[in-house]
């Protein structure tokens, strides 16, 4: 069990909640000028508490390219501290669910992933992690800014909450640019699932806070919850106003990316981002009743490239061997015998 | 049971055959000069013989146009028949398939139709017909050309056999011109299955004589059973030279068509004979396994439009409720249940 193929709560528009501390350790210098050596202190440092705490080291300069992207699609570390050249390396306690980069952008960026909407917990999660290393390191804090990061951007709280919502009905109305500049008015943003650019993509959107400095932990996952719940009940608005023949064919839509989803020999990343959002889609609204939330949270992982290549015996040789393991691995995971495994 | 639901010999590359005999009776003139009165007393005077035999008569001036559609659908009676405004009728022994115009172009045609390649037997059934009506009648006979006929393409035998293939991998590689182009060299014609122009739909075609003056029928019928083996030949190895990333993504193709004709909310007529089309080529290669050819037939008669309306309760108002009904029935056609039904 993962975040990512558990359904939490309003799991109908939110996939997951994300909250990450950037903290940095005061008698070491900040990342863009911090040695080889000094980073292997750092992680040796770290590892003592983290390992102790339950979480397992992965160190990244240890493993293959792949197990790295594969670390990167499950959402647990950056692209950018997945192929980083310096020493660097995550600790991870997969239950229930917190990650910790060692020497990326800052010294450590502690972050807790949770099914459905779940931010006060996401954020007590980081937070007991944060503590604990609080108390055999000083962090590098001002009493007027807060802490300090490397990227100014995140000074202050350090703390990057967010959402991960599911809005097909949004997109599909065309809502989600005028969403995104009264989001900003919030100082919150919004992003596709896939980064910037990624645009909609499965109709899935990170919400997060943009603000770090003059707000406090508890202000920003409240205007981030505040903010989640209105555009939730949007979301829920634009769904009930599809009727009439508008339903129709979106039902005809869904039923046919089901169908394909079960019986298609190749399918590419891209093609299944489209067919995840259409069949998840379609369980929210009562049209698709025999595949859930969490096979489709476990597909959605397990299909990415690199875990896809790793979980299979023999490395598939292109992209067209790996479109075809991929529809293999979707139709095992979505076959009835699977529901519930 | 009718034709279209069983499965003959050669069922990979041949659906059905069907043999038509055009025959006059002498006393009356041509149906371009019959009047109602005479068509009446033919059509009175050939239900005697008939339906002793075991005919039954349906009155195409007493049946609704969306009935009278629906055997042209069942290629019972041409679709000139269907919308004549003079007197006509059709016997009909849906056992084993034979179907008797009368006062079409020519005041008797019979045709006997079976699933498969079965141009002999074809033939004998109506032949029989022609014989028990040829003990009451007199037919328009000329020793130098034979049987007299409206239109003089049908003056000598009368005969117009064909056999209906499923030509994919011909289609797919482009053969289908210059096979038509070697065909007619031979007497013989080739056409869509949804008549003239009806082009490659469903890649169902029908292989037929043109000429019926100066040779035999048994002459006729050898020409064209030798021809239907020899293009069955040519699939067959059309087929076996698709191979590695063509096999694959046609494999593709094929189970994406499965997949759509098993979920879909909505199919239209020509979407589904492509997909059709598609699904009979997977049983044939081995890669549709849970479908019968038997069931794909059924379909083929059962979702054409008016066949369709006859058969649901509720006339289904609009292309899109048709579209609708098909997707429904098509759906349970195809459920295990409905298998071996």
């Amino acid at each position: 069990m993962a975040w990512y193929n558990v359904a939490g709560t309003s799991s109908d528009t939110v996939i997951s909640t994300r909250v990450r501390l950037a903290r940095n350790i005061q008698t070491y210098p900040f990342a863009s000028r911090l040695d080889a050596n000094a980073a292997n202190e750092i992680i040796e440092k770290v590892s003592v508490p983290l390992e102790a705490s339950g979480f397992r080291k992965v160190n990244f300069s240890d493993i293959s390219p792949i197990m790295a992207t594969s670390y990167v699609e499950r959402h647990y570390v950056s692209p950018e501290f997945a192929t980083k050249d310096s020493p660097h390396a995550l600790f991870l306690m997969e239950q229930p669910g917190i990650a910790v980069m060692v020497c990326e952008e800052d010294h450590l960026r502690i972050q807790s992933i949770l099914p459905g909407l779940a931010l006060e917990e996401a954020y007590k999660h980081a937070l007991n992690t944060e503590k604990r290393l609080d108390e055999d390191f000083d962090f590098s804090y001002s009493e007027q800014f807060g802490y300090l990061t490397h990227c100014p951007t995140n000074l202050g709280t350090g703390m990057r909450a967010s959402v991960m919502m599911f809005l097909p009905a949004l997109t599909r109305g065309g809502y989600m640019n005028s969403l995104a500049t009264q989001l900003s008015k919030l100082g919150l943003t919004v992003r596709g699932l896939f980064g910037e650019g990624s645009g909609s993509a499965g109709c899935m959107y990170q919400i997060s806070n943009q603000i770090t400095l003059g707000i406090s932990e508890e202000e920003t996952l409240h205007r981030l919850g505040d903010a989640v719940r209105q555009i939730s009940e949007s979301e829920q608005k634009a769904r009930k106003s599809i009727t009439g023949e508008a339903l129709e064919r979106l039902t005809d839509k869904i039923l046919r990316s089901e169908g394909i989803l079960k019986y298609a020999y190749m399918i590419s990343s891209s093609e299944f981002i489209q067919l995840f959002a259409d069949v998840r889609f379609g369980i929210t609204l009562g049209i698709v009743t025999d595949i859930t939330y969490e096979q489709l949270g476990t597909l959605l992982c397990e299909t990415m490239p690199a875990t896809l290549t790793l979980s299979s015996e023999n490395t598939p040789k292109g992209e067209s061997a790996r479109d075809k393991l991929r529809a293999q691995k979707i139709q095992k995971l979505l076959s009835p015998a699977e529901k519930n495994a």
